[in-house]
């Protein structure tokens, strides 16, 4: 063999050896598995989107270079040209171009740190003037159309209002740091987000104001210092006593203040649904009762604080959940729009102020997610309702005459909505198993389609299971219930591979959608890479299904749902590629409490499990979630007997990594500890690990540890 | 084959099957590993032993069918005779003959939960008084030859004294519970364990007063309540706010109190060996400062509080540690016993209360581990000494005129001795490698001995490994280091076995004796059974060699000893029949650290680790014995960073299980958590358990989960 011929080989087999490899696609790392989706692997999007008032313009944030700036699209042509804004000269140094609130048609503001700045478009280029240097620990900094600023300091409740020497008055001086002024309350339940509320014109300030001295104290461990030291911080129980909650109203002019007769009778109910009435005279209230059965639609005057009136009840023999407030109908003061899931589903319904039905003005198996938008002009509510699929998400207008529905968008998955103020236009961005992230703006009447932003696919380059979408029946035998399988990238269907279940199944919350990525979440397809089938499925008791698939769990959590992702577990038994005595279970939170209800009974089915900051004792969670789902333990205590786990411990037979941040303050971390102290006290084997510093759940870059953690669990005990 | 036949071949398998198991001896449940020493197998022992004063009796408690009932043995007899005594009626249900102290030749009294009952003996049958029925939670309760009880009430100090109408007074009233009278101060270290002292002839009451309103809180979350709550503890870090300590003398009949006048410049120092004199005219302490390098011996007269003088100082350029009171010498007021290790040992001397030494009794390259007893009529004392090995106790006299040294017992092993109280006898109860426990009596001198009681060995009937004593060089090449091997009960030379180290290796604690079991821990036999090789050794640092020994740590803790720990590998690397690539080390508390430093400073050698209650970082544990060994962070920065084990987290390669126990208040809770912060910062994965309720190990019950943990982690990663 001469030299050419045996450098010649040597050369071949070199490429033969390289060229598969090149055409081999990418495992995800564990970091990409965790954070790739909000970071490296983001489908492209466009940023601090936002519509100006009174014009058809959209404004984006861009990157030119190192620079970021403002690009507006006038969607006024046919086809819109895009320009750059000149920024103008900031007040201070504001490194990228800031997200804009619009407060009219040519103003806007916007937050950053501890300052608010308005600023003036003036021919395409900005004025800004440094309206406020709030103090440093300002915090729900709030500006209303008129300028007045609210921001709460620790407990209490400041406005700097829109007078030429900009006043800054303290509106409620509480001196017992337990008693707390608009901040959001009752836990965030009822999706209360906020305590202040600036009435349309200006001249008030509603805020929340909730007295929780009564309510027990519970400890958070503050490890960062040396020593560490103790935080306390209240947490109602379930069945414990509540805090208070009034709703006060500041005159800014007069400077006074005065407490809506909200009751005296039932101190402990919560006030939902806050809304003023066009006219800043009235505001109204959805009561509801803290046994959360029944709801009072209250008005109150705004400046008296007297009940003007009850416009109507709502009852339930299981519980009612307003999570909405009121939307007036743009142009007739006297009338509104009420969500309300009355009849099963979420649905609008049109009324008068003086609490007539004018029409129910959806109907349907399937729920309004939301109100997006008004179309004032042509009488249309612009919504988002599942009504194509429950994994899926489409914009509507709904005439307000007459309740006929028009679709906007044009694509399956599962769309958002951002309205133009006068509803003309919608920006919908939108994502489908197989669709990234789709951008579109369209005219709400129908006139316009304009594609913005088609996403490449970031996972282009990677090794993606085949994922099979299901439907299986729930243990009712009727119930249709939607789940997904990630099968392994090397699959072989002769082989059998070992499985993990992931789940939640908990209240208000829906893992499976017609959205991007198919698998739901790249640490399933992770996992599949490492040889694992994954699945998951929503059970009943899980979200946007409408209130009888909800509360087929009310007063026995964690039982129908056990019996449905059994259902589920029947499913994977029957696949011949599943390995049925190498199964694994994971969730948090909700899913925690599942995932260790389904190792303690059903303690044959699965071999080892991660249960992420779990609930084990309902009677140890707050009182709002509890109460709705689970009455008091007083009311229903063999529901809570049945459902704790802490005097279960000695049924678990499999592997079971418990996982708590230290710092949770949604479920607190005596849930686990005290049922470690069992398992210890009954010589039952268990595995722990906490976050510490991490409240409800570990974000961030030490995700990636987490996942790492119980990726590891998974692989020791079930590869 | 007729059926007899067939009969007679089943038959005799099942013969030759079951009589090797006959034959086979048992292994130990991990029950009996973790607890059986200390109940199922404990070796029988005598009960609540005592000598009656002025006579020749001593007294235990013997189960006689379901009683227990009081037996004395008279020596003055050749042949002492035992007999039962009547106990008499009384005040209320005794369930057992309760453990006696002796105020007078034929006083005594019991304490019963908070009750104190005192008894006289007449022609050998009590007669009970209820002396004293104090609060439920009294503490700390003391009474004195003169009948006069003191106890603690929270942090207050109370006393019911020995008058007609036993008056109960408030000898303190602090109002703020962070001064804390009449209790242990000091954090037990320097030989304290209690803060009352009567004066001899029960005059006054001299106590410990603690004014810790100036240290640091340090949380404790107590879980046994729900909602949960924090505990503040006065946790005096290194380097940080100290306590400050005085002690007062409180004269019981004018209620009066005087305060020592121990100094107001050095307030942080300690107040060590308080002893009365024995004409009650004086009080002596061993004031050290916060340094601990320099000791004052100071005489104060004990109703001014004034300061009569200094007999002596004591300085090191390392640290002095006093850890006894002064021993009177009977019969001659001015003369005493004090015990320092200023010449390398802890050895006597005898001084005049003038501070003029008399003599040094005792010398040698060995310690004296304690005063045991006083022979006042032949001017002898006895003691107990490492003189034959530092493995060994022995029960030596000395005498006090020239330092003489007689050996009282006769068999190796580890010895103690309870003396009475004319040190004319003493009981000795010993063991050794393969001696359970016997019990003698001797005469001290010389003239008898009585074998009281030869326990059975209780382990007879199991499967119990072979056992290598050896000794090994340390890292210095020189010092001698005793260790001991222990091999699996299925042992054969030709196999390779995975390894345990198990360590210590910490200030005041030697793991190596000459007492039984051999191994020293039957878990380490039963880790033996399931085919581990199992280590032990002392290394430099450790107690009872010396000074030299101990402080060849000073100011770098966690540097020869790991050095001299990985001379014991090296040991182990040497025996074919050790699996090198299977090797685990487990400690607790200062084993905890020392467990965690291997792992992270010698990171190739140990496949896995258990660290329980584990130091971290020196400057988070207490003042008193982390300077001691440490000085203070500001003193010796690199020595607390070379020693810190958070900030080398990244060094860890095996697997490595933590342990904590929630409500430590020795190594507290951060220093593990902190550690997990670290590695979840760092992406190092580790293991973590936590025993909720549970101070700074798991006693009890409970300890069999604890064992069964560490052992399932071991044959996780190492069989």
């Amino acid at each position: 063999m001469n030299q050419f011929s045996r450098y010649y080989i040597v050369a071949a087999a070199t490429l033969l050896f390289i060229s598969p490899l090149r055409a081999q696609k990418k495992n995800f790392t564990i970091k990409e598995a965790t954070l790739g989706m909000y970071t490296t692997l983001a489908p492209d999007r466009i940023k601090n989107a936002s519509w100006q008032p009174g014009t058809d313009a959209l404004w984006q944030v861009v990157k030119e270079g190192k620079k970021q700036v403002w690009k507006i699209a006038d969607y006024s042509k046919a086809k819109p040209a895009t320009y750059t804004i000149n920024q103008g000269t900031y007040p201070f140094e504001v490194k990228s171009a800031p997200q804009l609130t619009w407060i009219d048609d040519n103003e806007a503001y916007f937050v950053n740190k501890s300052n608010v700045v308005t600023g003036v478009l003036i021919r395409d280029k900005w004025k800004w003037t440094h309206t406020a240097a709030l103090p440093e620990n300002a915090a729900n900094i709030t500006v209303d159309k008129s300028k007045n600023i609210a921001y709460t300091i620790d407990n209490n409740l400041w406005i700097q209002d829109n007078s030429i020497n900009r006043n800054k008055v303290a509106v409620t001086r509480e001196s017992d740091k337990n008693i707390i002024c608009g901040q959001s309350v009752h836990r965030d339940e009822f999706g209360i987000n906020g305590g202040i509320f600036f009435s349309p014109k200006g001249n008030y300030l509603a805020y929340y104001r909730m007295d929780q001295t009564m309510v027990n104290d519970y400890p958070i461990i503050r490890w960062g210092t040396v020593p560490a030291h103790a935080d306390l911080i209240k947490y109602p129980m379930a069945g414990g006593t509540s805090h208070e909650v009034t709703l006060r109203v500041y005159n800014i002019a007069t400077q006074r203040t005065v407490t809506l007769k909200t009751g005296t009778r039932d101190k402990d109910h919560y006030l939902t649904a806050v809304t003023w009435s066009p006219d800043e005279l009235f505001i109204y209230i959805a009561i509801l009762n803290r046994d959360q059965n029944h709801l009072w639609l209250n008005k109150y005057n705004a400046t008296t604080g007297e009940k003007i009136a009850t416009l109507f009840e709502e009852t339930s023999t299981k519980y009612v959940h307003p999570t909405h407030p009121l939307t007036f109908v743009p142009g007739h003061d006297e009338e509104f729009i009420w969500q309300s899931e009355r009849n099963g589903y979420n649905h609008l319904y049109h009324y008068t102020t003086d609490g007539k039905l004018i029409r129910q003005l959806t109907h349907g198996k399937w729920v309004v997610n939301d109100i997006e938008g008004i179309d004032a002009k042509n009488n249309k509510l612009i919504i988002t309702t599942s009504k194509e699929s429950p994994l899926e998400k489409h914009i509507y207008t709904v005439d307000i005459d007459n309740g006929k529905l028009t679709r906007i968008d044009n694509e399956p998955g599962l769309h958002s909505a951002t309205c133009s103020p006068d509803g003309k236009y919608v920006l919908d961005v939108y994502s489908a198993y197989n669709t990234p992230r789709n951008t579109y703006v369209y005219a709400t009447d129908g006139s316009l389609t304009q594609e913005v932003l088609k996403a490449d696919n970031t996972l282009a380059g990677y090794n993606r299971p085949e994922i099979k979408h299901i439907t299986l029946k729930a243990a009712d035998g009727v119930t249709t219930l939607y789940g997904k399988l990630i099968l392994p990238t090397n699959f072989d269907k002769n082989k059998k591979y070992p499985t993990i279940v992931y789940l939640y199944n908990g209240p208000n919350v829906q893992l499976l959608h017609n959205s991007f990525p198919a698998s739901g979440n790249l640490w399933y397809e992770y996992m599949a890479q490492r040889g694992y089938v994954v699945f998951t499925m929503d059970g009943r008791g899980s979200w946007n299904r409408g209130l009888k698939f909800e509360q087929a769990t009310f007063r026995h959590l964690g039982d129908v749902e056990i019996a449905d992702q059994l259902k589920g577990v029947e499913y994977l038994k029957s696949l011949p590629y599943v390995d049925a005595g190498r199964m694994g279970v994971h969730g948090w939170s909700f899913g925690g409490f599942m995932t260790t209800s389904l190792m303690l009974k059903a303690p044959d089915v699965f071999k080892c499990a991660v249960a992420g900051g779990p609930v084990m004792d309902w009677s140890m969670y707050e009182v709002m979630y509890t109460e709705r789902y689970m009455d008091t333990p007083n009311d229903n205590p063999k529901g809570y007997e049945k459902s704790n786990l802490l005097n279960k411990v000695k049924n678990l037979k499999g592997k079971l990594l418990l996982i708590h941040g230290t710092d949770d303050n949604v479920v607190v971390w005596q849930h686990s500890i005290n049922f470690l102290r069992n398992c210890v006290s009954e010589g039952v084997q268990v595995d722990y690990f906490v976050y510490p510093g991490y409240e409800h759940n570990v974000r961030g870059k030490d995700r990636v540890h987490l996942m790492q953690k119980i990726t590891d669990y998974f692989d020791l005990y079930l590869k």
